[in-house]
């Protein structure tokens, strides 16, 4: 039994995220999974980094599996690639050491959250990003991204509801970059929480609206509470980048 | 009657091409005629600077159209974007001069041809990119693309059957970039004729393959035979980037 570490593309749009679920199984986990017991001929279960939601893409997954098998990593790659769908690529198989998990270990992540900032459509784009036809302040937008970034209890900032787990995170940056229309926020973080970069943007979203102002990022983060964020944005703007270890 | 020209964005895809086909039509000029009729309430013809093939895409296609209507040209840009389907866009609407006609005052035409040079999938350029999994010599196509500037008669690159119009054509520039395994080829030229530059795509990959050296390419000019030349390739790695006037 070996340990593999696979590092994963997907474009979300058609999953129910990356979750299996018991019935009508459409998620990247469960793909991965049937694929990965095929192979070995026996079940293989396949840990990923975290759960991206339904329509969250992926440039970067990490996951890991303990598998009986000869094939080599390079082979394992060719060889799910040829059986998965066109929508969900391997980038890399290589071994881990035994007691790699691709969660736990995980030291942070990287996402990206893209926004067309434009009456004018952006046809290649379209699955990617969030489109926000009405002007944006940028400059009130980086201010209050620079207020959220550093250690802080997070709850006010998730949709989870189990009470009894640290939603203390660490966000080391926050970075808008605004080329022409399209303006991309990164996000890294030793690790979000459950909608966590998606109500932290909808959040920035509304003081680029003008509808707050970048001095209540501490009021709500002081809250602890959902209800004094802003809303949730959709899923396909969200793109995990990359997974550190 | 006046005369407007329209800047378009398309993914071709699922499109039989651009140019409108009597029945069962599934083409962009065919949707944008439709829409258009039903806007000003009468037949209006839609003339595109170039006939994009089925499956080539335009990040910036020009068309012109005249027609009888109130509405001002952003109004009838937010119309269209109303009612075409999510793969067509129309980035811009303006009045033109009355003897404005896209496709002969097209004075150049930029096109890109992408290929992803890996056995590693890219998910998120998938339907934008030719696959070539057999590692390619750049810079002997790029010696080659070199042969194949400047004014030649292209007969042996198109599939046209039509013998009595003129296949002399002026090649500007062929870049190719190599962006890790991701190969760009930009093609600037007065014009292209039908298949060309997936014609020259197709001979310059045999090229980079080593099947053909740089040199062979003014036979193939000064043959006139298509057999001389290269393969087509796919035409969904091919996009139209811009029309000059």
């Amino acid at each position: 039994m070996k340990n593999y570490k696979f590092v994963l593309q997907y474009e979300g749009t058609r999953y129910q995220g990356w979750q299996r679920q018991d019935s009508t199984d459409n998620t990247i986990q469960g793909k991965l999974e049937k694929l990965l017991s095929r192979m070995c001929g026996e079940a293989v279960e396949v840990q990923g980094s975290g759960r991206t939601d339904a329509g969250v893409h992926a440039l970067a997954q990490v996951a890991n599996a303990h598998m009986h098998t000869q094939r080599t990593p390079e082979e394992i790659r060719d060889y799910m690639n040829l059986y998965l769908p066109e929508d969900i690529g391997v980038l890399s198989v290589e071994e881990a050491p035994e007691r790699f998990h691709s969660r736990l270990n995980a030291k942070g992540k990287v996402y990206r959250y893209r926004i067309i900032n434009s009456s004018i459509p952006h046809i290649f784009e379209r699955k990617y990003a969030h489109v926000v036809s009405e002007k944006l302040d940028v400059d009130a937008m980086r201010r209050a991204a620079e207020r959220l970034e550093g250690t802080h209890d997070f709850k006010a900032f998730t949709s989870s509801r189990k009470g009894n787990k640290s939603t203390v995170r660490t966000i080391n940056r926050i970075e808008l970059i605004q080329d022409n229309d399209v303006i991309t926020l990164t996000f890294s973080g030793d690790g979000f929480l459950y909608h966590m970069v998606r109500i932290l943007t909808g959040t920035l979203l509304e003081v680029g609206l003008g509808q707050r102002s970048p001095g209540e990022m501490e009021e709500i983060l002081q809250s602890c509470r959902r209800e004094k964020a802003g809303a949730l944005v959709p899923a396909k703007g969200l793109t995990l980048m990359e997974v550190k270890y």
